[in-house]
């Protein structure tokens, strides 16, 4: 038998491994706390190492792992979006809300004081963070409906969408998560199709993918 | 002839009116530039007054003024919502989205900037007014469509409009204001009966209000 080696306290880690254990660890804590309610003792607790150690580091604090948490988050967010250009249009949406919906329910308080603003952790950066998000959510759509060079009705349309989507989904999280995930993913499927056939009534390239969809189903 | 009275530099106002002064200059500015790039002395001097006079008003200096000017916009914008309970609803909420719109139109910057978030001007408080004037809209809009008691997919579907609303009016603003607001305008109205069509296919509350519009054109 092969003696036993103790588990030493600090496993040895690279560089990389243990920036990504305590971001790990942040974006645990920042998802159902608000940025306020977690503090950087938290942090160095949950990951089970010291606070001199977060220190070296995220030098710059709570801030700044609030900010990589957030770039973390934002990453993972945007894999939802990957969907493969496949089968008819609004089963990829179906299958990308999906994921999005799963998302939102596994980070719900992080998402929520994220979105509402008004957070001391709010910066122009964050913003930003998150209107990158929102772009490549607006990217992969006009990617999946082939459209290059969206006109300006089209545009508007596909952002409102999505603006209502992140409401929605901010709703959502209010009301306790009802009504339950399948049924909230199809009526957002259902009303991607309804504000763009609005649209489409006034705007041709719009109708013209309007009618795309109904004969690919 | 009588002899001619010099105005004196500072006309003897009363404290309200002085306040009131105070407040229209500090709207003005903020309403076409982000907090960030007002300062105390461009308020004093937009109104035609001393520094030390606008911190005898605003003791709290930019930041209280900043949230008094945000107060009184907001209660602005709730006018905008106050349309009399007479004749078609449609036509109620397009005369309601005009004054919204135009409000939009004479606060650009500063609108904008409120509701992009990111502002060091933000905080909770600011945050709350914002969320208070969403909830007048909402509770206008059921005030109008006759319902006591809101189901949760009704509400969601109105809270999100009023979401789309918000996010299509900041679209507007960097898309030059376009397309023209009447069409704007029109345009939302159309996505109000659209989204809560959608709904109403599961939800007979909503259904219900459907059907009430199409018969009351």
């Amino acid at each position: 038998m092969t003696p036993q080696v103790p588990t030493p306290a600090y496993r040895r880690l690279s560089v990389e491994e243990r920036r990504g254990q305590l971001l790990d660890a942040a974006l645990a804590l920042f998802a159902h706390r608000s940025p306020e309610e977690v503090s950087l003792d938290d942090v160095a607790e949950h990951a089970g190492v010291s606070r001199p150690l977060v220190y070296r580091y995220f030098p710059g604090g709570k801030q700044q792992l609030y900010e990589a948490a957030l770039r973390s988050a934002a990453d993972e967010l945007r894999l939802c979006f990957d969907e493969p250009r496949e089968g008819p249009l609004l089963v990829r949406l179906t299958r990308a809300l999906d994921r999005y919906l799963a998302f939102v329910d596994e980070h719900d308080t992080g998402f929520s004081a994220l979105l509402r603003g008004g957070s001391v952790a709010e910066t122009s950066r964050t913003s930003a963070i998150v209107d990158g998000v929102r772009r490549a959510a607006a990217e992969h759509i006009m990617n999946h409906l082939d459209v290059n060079d969206p006109g300006p009705r089209l545009r508007m349309t596909i952002r409102m969408w999505i603006t209502a989507v992140e409401a929605s989904s901010l709703i959502w999280l209010d009301e306790e998560k009802q009504p339950p995930l399948e049924e909230m993913r199809d009526w957002l499927v259902e009303q991607f199709v309804a504000v763009l056939s609005v649209t489409g009534r006034r705007d041709p390239q719009t109708g013209a993918l309007v009618e795309a969809f109904a004969a690919d189903v």
